[in-house]
């Protein structure tokens, strides 16, 4: 292992420098007028204030395909030539512009290379009759972690700006540009990936568009604001933690985490040891709407992964048959980790929902069977993610750490380590496989003794909140350490109206809830099935997306 | 960890008693005639000396009913009722008797309480007109490392009788009786269960019913023997190097070794360091027909594995539509493991009848590319066996290596250690990783590049060859660490008129040619596919087996 050379200059020069650089590829045509926030009726809500149209960057018909339509649709019309790829690059291409200005959403944006690409797709369809693939001319957006060719992939370290740019694809970029994609932006992070305010000292921190004092969530932060703002119908994440999950759930977008291995993860930037056993993560789907969770998916799957990236499962995509009437566990908030009043009321308003539409509710005992406990199964996490040693990327450039990180959110809080820390590495390793082991069997007698389709949960205990007070994730986490597959479904949102008694925790890490501080940030639910359930998952999810909202 | 207790008596008595104790179950009627063997024309050949008619323990309908139908045939007789489960088990129970009595084959047998269960199915289904389930009144036999409720599981280990009765089912034992089946019996293995002679102190040697001067193979052989007699037509085993293919391909049966974490492994007896990074086994069929392990596959999948077992991933069977003409990758013979007369005559004529057939032939290039080298590939696998600490079963009860475990067959003859010995453990874990998937990233280009549909390999460098003399498995191994789905077709038979001229291996390790020893042995094909198409590859098996005969 190589820990990277320090940098020739001083870290600030260097991030003075790449900001600049970045900055420059913004079309002066593109820019926001000065003093445009504080035209802004409140200048702190960018959704409400509706800032994109107001900034008259875009035409009424780039608001209108960026607005209008989801990605299954926009498809449809690009494949016969209703629409060209070039003017929906071009509308996306403005819209996530103008979402960097306002949120730095973004970590890479090459405008002109995507309009490039969008320029020959539409003379191949013109030429060829047909389209390149079932992506043909949409932009797809995808978190800084992966590699696109002659592009940085920091992921917020200094120290990798060092490393100069990608020299090859991950693998599904390079899926996704065989698939027909436009590829146009890469979207910001948190400085080492670990925590939910995606901030570091390269790009600055994501702020959230329904409410710029709140966490935009993380790590695939700049996702969730750029979606939210519609930059973006379809991004591309990863999620070891909450990684997809959190933002979505931050920013009122759909955010799917898979079964590891069945969307192409490989070929990624390296920043950890790979090989000791750990909690693996994944790649995954987040987007404006539900449909292209499923579009992605599906997509994705049916284009046989595995060809592309060695650590793809060759499973081909399952059509499960769903009843459209589910049975439905509902998980009980763990006491360590109470839920925030509006989370509360979401959920309960969700379940009475799907009770009048005839789903059958069975309320999981969670909270008092020991062998399920989440807040155990979260410290187990943590044990799993911090027995084997880190690299250092920070040290070398001699950046600081940014807030959010030097806080270190840990589960630790609620008791002590599952197995002692005193064993030696292969006897860490066997206990820790064991209890992990256990974990997962008492959940897999959940699903066996009560008959139930899917879980609903809660996504986290709160919503957005204000930066770097997001803290740890045990309701995202837990999915993880069992290795399911967990849809994030954005609904209802946060109300000081509805909710106006502020609620402490007072654990000295989780955040407490604050009506004034969150009032009108989204809600949203989780639909949690078993391990390599994706397909079932989603067809799960679609029914109660749908159930819950009409 | 612990180690267990030293044994309160010395072993040999020990295993006196144990033995003592398993003979003593066999009922005086189904016992074999003294100086039976000499009776026979050709002793050391049971198949062709018809050895189980000759005994005369089965009556003719039960030599029709065990020797003339495959599962799915007899399952359907004992749905409508036209057989009883009785009536079967009974033919099964006395044919596995018989094997015992001739071959070593097995481990534990409860005839009482196989035959109890029988009646009870056959009075279930009198009064529910309906089955228990898609198994129902099948005897199915299992290699002895999956725990049976009130019997041992030692694999091979006289400290192992010390720990008393398996107290719990292993997953698949509990699957497999809520699926209908009948147990009855458990299956010889190799004392460590991992070399090819399944040879134990406490069990004694299995013999390959072909020649009984032949090794069974290993480890699970016992069910190889058992299988060749048809003392059972479905048999469960295990797999990490070959485990189910050897032992296949030694006595002529059909085997497969599916994807890790398809068929149930959860709940057998533990002997290792479990989580440390390591190639990891997996549970599978063998049969004594094709059809039969199709049966099997799609019976275990379609009931849900995931429900009985953590370990089982809950991703539905899936139905490939497999062309009827197929692309076939031939793999190249590793210089370093040249193969035997017979095995190399054996793969042509497939290849040959193939190519009639109309199937395209693909060469594959794996000799001289230099990333799919396979002596490599399996240097790797053994680093991988060896990096973490084993744990000691030998040493408490004091009894000695049998031959072929002290002999200690390893493939590094052939070269050197992948990765520097010299390396900390969380190096070494890296480093081991980062190879393996370089390995199995250079095997996805070939998919790619080729565009095969399959590969068509040996099992093994040779046939089954003189007890302990089998060595190193390259060719079973190399699949083991890909994790690629990989099932053995009998095909053919060594010949000392075919290929009269012995063929020496220098090596000191790898077993040479011999053609009068091995006169008459079953040779076999092996058809692989990527991971997770398992469906596919056993869809393509079928497609060669038949192909291959007509």
């Amino acid at each position: 292992m190589t820990i990277n050379q320090l940098p020739t200059e001083n870290w600030r020069t260097i991030v003075a420098q790449r900001r600049k650089d970045l900055d420059s590829k913004i079309p002066q045509e593109w820019r926001l007028k000065e003093n445009f926030l504080s035209s802004l009726a409140r200048p702190n809500h960018l959704l409400a204030s509706n800032a994109v149209r107001k900034s008259g960057i875009l035409t009424e018909a780039e608001l209108d395909l960026t607005e209008n339509y989801d990605a299954a649709q926009l498809l449809q019309k690009l494949a016969t030539g209703e629409l060209s790829s070039v003017a929906v690059t071009t509308a996306f291409c403005k819209r996530a512009a103008i979402a960097q200005q306002l949120t730095s959403c973004l970590t890479e944006h090459f405008f002109d290379f995507a309009l490039e690409r969008a320029k020959y797709l539409d003379e191949y369809l013109k030429r060829e009759k047909k389209v390149v693939g079932p992506l043909h001319g949409l932009p797809i957006s995808m978190k800084d972690s992966y590699h696109v060719k002659g592009y940085h992939t920091t992921i917020g370290y200094v120290s990798f700006l060092e490393q100069g740019l990608a020299t090859s694809n991950s693998a599904v970029v390079d899926m996704l540009l065989d698939l027909g994609a436009v590829l146009y932006v890469k979207t910001n992070i948190p400085q080492t990936m670990l925590t939910a305010d995606s901030d570091n000292n390269i790009y600055g921190r994501t702020l959230n568009p329904h409410n710029t004092t709140l966490t935009a969530g993380g790590s695939t932060g700049g996702e969730g604001a750029l979606l939210a703002l519609r930059g973006s119908l379809i991004g591309v994440g990863t999620d070891v933690a909450g990684s997809i999950r959190i933002p979505a759930l931050c920013c009122g977008i759909y955010g799917f985490k898979p079964t590891t291995a069945r969307i192409p993860y490989g070929g990624q930037v390296r920043f950890l040891y790979e090989g000791p056993p750990s909690v693996e993560p994944c790649a995954g789907p987040m987007a404006a709407t539900f449909e292209d969770l499923e579009l992605f998916m599906s997509t994705i799957l049916d284009a046989e992964p595995w060809r592309y990236d060695v650590t793809t499962l060759a499973a081909p995509r399952s059509r499960p048959s769903v009843e459209p009437l589910l049975t439905i566990g509902i998980l009980a908030a763990d006491e360590k980790y109470p839920l925030h009043p509006p989370v509360k009321r979401a959920l309960q308003s969700a379940i009475e929902a799907l009770t009048r539409k005839g789903h059958r509710i069975v309320y999981l005992d969670n909270d008092t069977n020991k062998d399920l406990d989440i807040a155990y199964a979260n410290r187990l996490f943590w044990q799993y993610g911090t027995y084997s040693p880190r690299l250092d990327h920070i040290t070398p450039s001699g950046e600081p750490l940014v807030t959010s990180v030097a806080k270190g959110p840990s589960p630790m809080v609620t008791g002590s380590f599952p197995i002692s820390k005193d064993l030696g590495i292969f006897e860490t390793i066997h206990e820790l496989h064991h209890k992990r082991q256990q974990y997962r069997d008492a959940w897999r007698k959940v699903w066996v003794e009560t008959g139930i389709d899917v879980i609903l949960a809660p996504g986290a205990q709160n919503t957005a909140v204000s930066h770097d007070t997001y803290a740890w994730p045990p309701y995202t986490v837990v999915w993880n350490l069992l290795d399911y597959p967990a849809c994030i479904i954005p609904y209802g949102q946060a109300s000081k109206e509805l909710d106006p008694e502020p609620m402490a925790i007072n654990d000295g890490m989780q955040p407490g809830y604050d009506p004034d501080a969150v009032d009108g940030a989204p809600c949203a639910l989780q639909i949690i099935t078993s391990r390599f359930q994706d397909e079932k998952c989603l067809a799960a999810a679609r029914i109660i997306d749908r159930g819950i909202r009409e």
